[in-house]
């Protein structure tokens, strides 16, 4: 090991910098290593003997090295590795491009015999669970665990995803294909690549407020720019859609027209015809997430891409929350221009999606069972939506319940003004009991204080417990 | 279904507009469905009679309407749906920000009779397919098959991860540890994800010339400029590392120092020392790509991460090509500031990777026979290389061998300056041979042709049949 290798800059002769090449050194050095003579040192490092001493003496203070008498000095054993100082680091990289919000408290993981109000995702009695294990154990005996699948996916699951929306496509409007479909590892995939390839970083996006933090999240990675659109328990109301969309230029809006995550909210059949007409008026694309397809209670989904004739409608569709989180598949379903701007950016990120996951989620949606699962699955949400909204306004006076929610997994409450969300965050989950702050919903500003309940999570039969939590920490804030 | 809706912007009383606008109605509408009067669309649409009539007339010249005297006018059945314009896109979405370039010809899928040596990955009968199946049918059963695994990866996966390298570390550096490790769906994301959090749109990248069209396919999606440093059989001249460092500014260096893919160049333990000083005296990041790790044939990897000591080394690690390509999962590993940034970018834009792949993945490398099974690969893997190798000195004179690797899956043959690398691939795809050509690893021009021969592809006794074709069509160019 040469230390002229370490040192190639080392023309100021200050004990300090040779102190800090030799740590260096030691650091990479195996325990008991020869370190080179004070002569070497000297004549390699080209300064003076005085130096060396110096630091081969603070290197001994440090308990770094052993000097035997005569013997020569040795990188000491059983040293504790320093602690490092990545500090030169932060001037490196500078100040960050975009801001990106940290992870959603919604992603928190709790104890197990916390109640769990605050997750996005359902508990596993919700799921196929059986279903999703036969079909993986299915997936993995098939090619397709051995094999790179298309870039685009495998095309039986792109023509599955295409029949799907075609089946419910008027007559008339050119249906859907498998071309038009792109298989992703998960719809947050699909929403960064849909935000950097169809608006771009320093351009307007509008969006719902409140809606799904993920695309929030999704859109400060792209660095596009948020123009919130307010929605309620009817949708955002078209004239604000159309006056938004032309005073920002914007050239896509993002929604969620299907039990809208957090508010519930579903559009009416009139009001998803006169916003596509109005995205169409604009030249501009809807990108339609309908993240809760499978999960209607008291209605059923109805896609705007189903209406669209001309190409306007960018529409999203995932299985993570209805077959399984672990089988991660979703698809985007595009025609045009738009499809390709979008797969070529969705293959330089992903290249392709595992073939295992796109065969075993093909597997699960195509049983008869699966079927009959999701009907389990609506009575199963009605009961837990209807008691939790039930246990809520026995025990949380204080709380709005805004809507019901046809379909999806959560209530939206809507809490009196002066709230601290912070606070009862905190004492609620002092009481064991987990909500999610409304606030990551909002793009902007929350006009008022919201917290969002998931009625999918484990032991639903707690529900009244929780719902006191939150009444009792409400009260001692005043409210 | 009321016409206005479709209309709101209907002041100019032109026929075709009508026209338009009533066949976006029709195209909506059921067969069979009744048109409104024309006494109602005069009305409101607010044009003349006349202009009602000569659209009538239009749509029923055009198949899409018929009338019935006296009982009114319907949408035709059976009419073919007509086809889409979807020029209006390319309007809204402008020119490209970046052009990323479209998918490599690697990925091109070939007849099951072809002579493959185009292909990036190896055939079946080179992975562990038994293991990989007895591992997901495990993994299905398992807790992780259901549930949402945390943003950086399973616990277990990452201490994996971490381990490998804290193995092989330096005594005396500080050894990574689990949370250093962020686990991806995929070696692509990570590019993706390191290129956008550690460089940034317009700033510059170094990177080896030639190098993974992966890579450069990513640095184009995050708009970043490459700067690129020539490198042969032993890897890049450490001086030149420093001068385009200095030169350009770039605060990263990627490269793949082991086996690199096209050229099999393994950086000496010398070379790799220099250059990791290089980078350290330029508090710049070096990217190390060690794609190949468990592909070694006559040599093992050393990654140079194994002897940073203050954070300068952003390594990549993959499991896709050893494992199987249906278990896409990988692990950046990064200490510092760096890794948050890292992370916070990939947790935009995966969430998080199914903790299915993850739990299989890490079952597999858990095995003993996975030991085993690299042992095989690696005796197979050389038979394979010195067959292909021969078959080239043999029937391909013209080509020049520039390094015969010392792992990795690949021949990387220099070709005379005046060859046709297009004709070339096309005349050797004519006898059912292909073969990737080289331009694609350049990030700028490729200083003279070259080809890639991949030897881990299906049928390599007909590595002479291939090697023949090469020749052949090399020699009908004059070459």
């Amino acid at each position: 090991m040469r230390v002229a290798l370490l040192c190639p800059d080392m023309s100021n002769d200050s004990t300090e910098r040779i102190v800090a090449h030799l740590r260096a050194w030691i650091a990479a050095a195996p325990a008991g290593a020869r370190l080179p003579s004070s002569r070497a040192l000297t004549r390699e490092l080209g300064v003076s003997p005085v130096t060396v001493q110096k630091a081969m003496h603070q290197l001994n203070a440090l308990g770094l090295i052993e000097t035997r008498p005569g013997v020569g000095t040795f990188v000491r054993a059983g040293r504790p590795p320093s602690p490092v100082d990545f500090g030169w680091q932060t001037g490196a990289l500078g100040t960050p491009r975009v801001r990106i919000p940290s992870l959603s408290s919604t992603q928190q993981v709790v104890s197990p015999d916390a109640i769990a109000l605050h997750s996005g995702y359902p508990t596993r009695e919700l799921l196929p669970t059986k279903l999703v294990q036969t079909a993986i154990a299915r997936a993995a005996r098939s090619a397709s665990a051995a094999a790179r699948s298309p870039a685009g996916g495998l095309p039986e699951l792109q023509t599955w995803f295409a029949n799907e929306l075609a089946g419910a496509t008027l007559a008339g409007a050119p249906p859907v294909t498998g071309r038009d479909v792109i298989i992703l590892p998960g719809s947050q995939s699909g929403l960064s690549s849909i935000f950097r390839a169809v608006v771009g970083p320093g351009q307007p996006l509008a969006i719902e407020s409140p809606t799904y933090w993920g695309a929030i999240v999704a859109a400060a990675q792209a660095g596009v720019v948020l123009v919130p659109i307010p929605t309620g328990s009817d949708g955002p109301n078209p004239e604000t859609v159309d006056d938004v969309l032309r005073r920002s230029g914007a050239r896509a809006f993002y929604a969620q027209p299907t039990f809208a995550n957090p508010t519930g909210a579903q559009w009416s059949p009139e009001r998803s015809r006169a916003i596509l007409d109005i995205v169409r008026n604009r030249r501009a694309f809807l990108i339609e997430d309908d993240w809760a397809h499978d999960l209607g209670i008291d209605a059923d989904p109805a896609p705007i891409a189903t209406h669209d004739t001309e190409g306007h409608v960018i529409y999203l569709r995932s299985l993570t929350k209805s077959v399984s989180p672990a089988l991660r598949v979703a698809a985007v379903i595009a025609r045009g221009p738009v499809r390709d701007r979008i797969f070529t950016d969705l293959a330089a990120e992903t290249m392709y999606v595992s073939g295992l996951l796109q065969t075993a989620a093909l597997e699960v949606v195509s049983q008869p069972s699966w079927r009959a699962h999701l009907k389990r699955l609506r009575m199963e949400l009605r009961t837990r939506r209807d008691f939790l909204a039930e246990s809520v306004a026995e025990h949380v006076p204080q709380a709005h319940i805004e809507n019901v929610p046809a379909g999806g997994l959560n209530l939206w409450l809507r809490l009196p003004q002066a709230t601290d969300l912070a606070r009862l965050s905190r004492d609620t989950a002092a009481h064991n009991v987990f909500i999610a702050a409304g606030d990551e919903w909002f793009p902007a500003e929350a006009a008022s204080p919201h917290i969002r309940l998931n009625f999918s999570g484990p032991e639903p039969e707690r529900y009244p417990e929780a719902a006191r939590a939150i009444g009792v920490a409400l009260t001692a804030q005043g409210c």
